[in-house]
């Protein structure tokens, strides 16, 4: 892919803007090439805007001279969404991050730069909590939180970004100021573009500021690891607690190449002598009184159904039973030096049927496939382990993540529930969806943007991602 | 508005689909040709489905005629939003009303024609809950709850219809059948016209199917009844209680006018010897630990800030405390033969200044406007009552409407929370929204509805709905 210069727009931007918010040296474009995919593609200029309306702006003058514009915020994103695949502009939102608490209404007023770590300590300063919470939740931004409406181990219970956002401001492509929604709980005035701008992955508006809805933060939390026989017996317990209505602020299922990854690194065994058994780390939230009725519930439960089971009598406590999980994501670079991270859902009901076709496909591919997971809504991440250079293993691992999203979609499920297309999983979006279904959001595509201006070349064109080279750099959120 | 015959078309349908799916006879196009605003305009035909796929085979024949659609379930809302203003076909989506509780999961799949009273059954025989509750449910269907985004008095707390569709299913308007999003707590993959769909009042798409979330069903209930020397006070104790993040279930609030109109209908003052006192009527909700924890809170707050508060015992002792909420709405036509209901929302920081602008605007216009709403999302129902026979009343409150609406946008609040535009808020969609929304808006529904078939005369289009003349029928969920 090519990336045209587009030198006489950048310098006309240049002019209008200034050279402190308009940047075209070597560094600042490179660094704004590419996300956490790794793939660079060098913009003709870097955008740090010091107002909201300098978005405004750049949008218009972008659509004058038919500029591609890329909007980012930290780039934590691994599918390639934040990457400038046509060059052009590329407009980093990081520097708009003021936060503002409405304490009586429950709302949190962010700019789209704000970190979500910010934003949940502003809201906790308070008491009150803001639940989202992508893992890489130190680094990443509300906007992009937004674009691909991140979710986190909270989302059973509580719910994603989606969830909590009643109001949206910023920019249409064509660079009109625009609002969404209002500073309140309820709206129904006309079409909801809020939410097409949710999850639409920087290609319909660019977001410039949010107000979020927040819950009363949970006066206490209770932390359990229990152990089982095999996948099969830990997804068929998970369904006798659901049954019970029992919802868990957090329901995290390791399968036991997961857990292998995780004790090897840490050497020591989850629960000893029990090594690679699969494990769910539950762990509920609330005030004292619902947490004691609950607990009675869960632990009822853990006696009749788990192998083993320990709790954390302490927060410090509840950080040991953590480690497994903290650690198996990183620990699974051990089984190769790559890895398609797939963040597919699975409806409840088809959980057994899964697993059994995840437990063939680890045979059939020859490839190490350790998955773990969210199970109060189904979002497990499938990582598929290869090298890189290995020929035979990079062609198994591209013929398992084809198969695994044919069988999700299959199996009633969905290709993404939390990372959304970008690049990645822009071979799949048909295996998802319906050709009326893609020809309807192209079209939407078409009436807001006429021009095409807005992160071109993502979602609708089939890229294979994994065959471009990856820059080597280490970013902060990587592993190790 | 004349309405023209489309006779060959409507020939063509019947042959295609039966005479016992398309019906021409003057009673069924009478019954479809009003909703609960009862302005009519007879339709040229009424379809009654027997199967889904018939809404797709009725669209593409009207796309191929140019025949306008409106699709109605129950017709109970008030903002003329299921009139079919332009004639053409009514698809009456009531015959579609299988429901289907997943117990795991805790979601319902429902039908567009099944009505919210239904579901809320559905999901209660299992332990489960629905929250949203207009004050219709008995009557209205989820597919006209998701047309408008309905809400009712739990949206503070638990949220409105939109919180809880995870997955649309139904028909394009040029009639193809589309899935939007998989019935998973999580969804992330492509452009989301799911919640487009949600509150764009029948015109971008036709649902036909939805899958809701539902959350755990609250063990109890607790209700506090409570009364204020006046308006100011009692807005101001609401925002002491929400300020310490008390989250009632429902938190209903009633002006002197309100329940004054309560009082002269059931003969009884609401506390006795206190007559004409505002009123806010509590509602906890939850485990019996979580109840024992918050009532305790909410009576030393009652105790603190209200003239006086009276507990429920038991429910029977509750539904006597409900009686003046329930009564007030129906008591106001004392007042005069005709209301303009705005389901206006402030933010809670403005709470004071609109009740002080509200008493204003009562003086000013002559009128009484008689307002009760959901304080803890800010929705309150402004009811402008005059005397249609009466000039210079039908003048004051078409004044009083019209500056009401800038008000509450200038307060940063939104002009519809739960019924949505339809005809009734055409006048003021511009009020709310910019010049750039409303484009989009349009852009959108032309990108979708390329042929304007589906609802057309609706939203964008201002009409002044209180002029037309009302055909004299008494719906079941009318007053009295």
């Amino acid at each position: 892919m090519a990336t045209p210069s587009f030198r006489s727009a950048t310098q006309q931007l240049r002019r209008q803007l200034g050279s402190r918010i308009v940047l075209t040296d070597p560094a600042a474009r490179f660094e704004a090439s590419f996300d956490s995919s790794k793939i660079s593609f060098l913009p003709a200029a870097v955008i740090r805007p010091r107002r909201e309306a300098d978005i405004g702006a750049v949008l218009v003058l972008a659509n004058r001279h038919r500029v591609p514009v890329t909007v980012r915020g930290r780039g934590t994103t691994l599918m390639g969404s934040a990457a400038p695949v046509r060059g052009g502009w590329v407009i980093d939102l990081r520097p708009l991050r003021r936060i503002r608490v409405d304490v009586e209404a429950g709302l949190i007023h962010a700019q789209a730069g704000a970190t979500v770590g910010d934003i949940q300590r502003a809201a906790a300063a308070v008491g009150w909590f803001y639940p989202p919470d992508p893992s890489s939740k130190e680094y990443c931004t509300i906007g992009g939180n937004i674009a691909c409406n991140a979710g986190g181990m909270h989302g059973g219970k509580y719910g994603v970004t989606r969830d909590f956002v009643v109001a949206l401001r910023g920019f249409l492509p064509t660079g009109e100021f625009v609002e969404w929604g209002t500073a309140t709980k309820k709206f129904s005035a006309g079409f909801n573009l809020r939410d097409l701008w949710i999850g639409s992955e920087g290609m319909l508006g660019v977001v410039t500021g949010a107000v979020l809805k927040l819950i009363p933060a949970p006066a206490e939390r209770w932390t359990l690891l229990t152990s089982f026989r095999d996948e099969t017996a830990a997804l068929r317990a998970a369904l006798m607690l659901f049954r019970q209505r029992v919802q868990p602020a957090i329901c995290e299922f390791l399968d036991r190449q997961s857990v292998l990854c995780a004790e090897r690194a840490t050497g020591t065994a989850v629960f000893p002598g029990q090594a690679g058994r699969p494990v769910i780390l539950l762990e509920l939230a609330g005030s004292a009184a619902e947490l004691r009725e609950q607990k009675a519930q869960v632990l009822a439960w853990a006696r009749a159904h788990t192998l083993a089971h320990r709790a954390a009598r302490n927060r410090a406590e509840a950080e040991t039973l953590w480690a497994v999980r903290r650690k198996c994501s990183g620990a699974m670079f051990e089984l190769g030096d790559a890895k398609l991270n797939e963040d597919i859902v699975v409806p409840m009901r088809n959980y057994v049927r899964f697993i059994r076709y995840l437990a063939a496909l680890k045979r059939r591919s020859g490839l190490p496939i350790p998955t773990f997971g969210h199970l109060a809504d189904g979002n497990l991440h499938v990582n598929i382990m290869y090298h890189r250079g290995n020929r035979a293993e990079a062609r198994a691992a591209e013929a398992a993540v084809t198969e695994l999203m044919r069988t999700v979609v299959s199996l009633d499920g969905a290709i993404s529930g939390e990372h959304g297309i970008g690049l990645a999983k822009t071979p799949f979006l048909r295996v998802q969806h319906r050709p009326a279904q893609v020809k309807a959001m192209r079209a939407v595509k078409r009436a807001l943007d006429p021009k095409g201006i807005l992160n071109p070349g993502k979602m609708f064109e089939p890229v294979r991602i994994w065959k471009f080279p990856k820059v080597a750099v280490h970013l902060p959120w990587d592993h190790k």
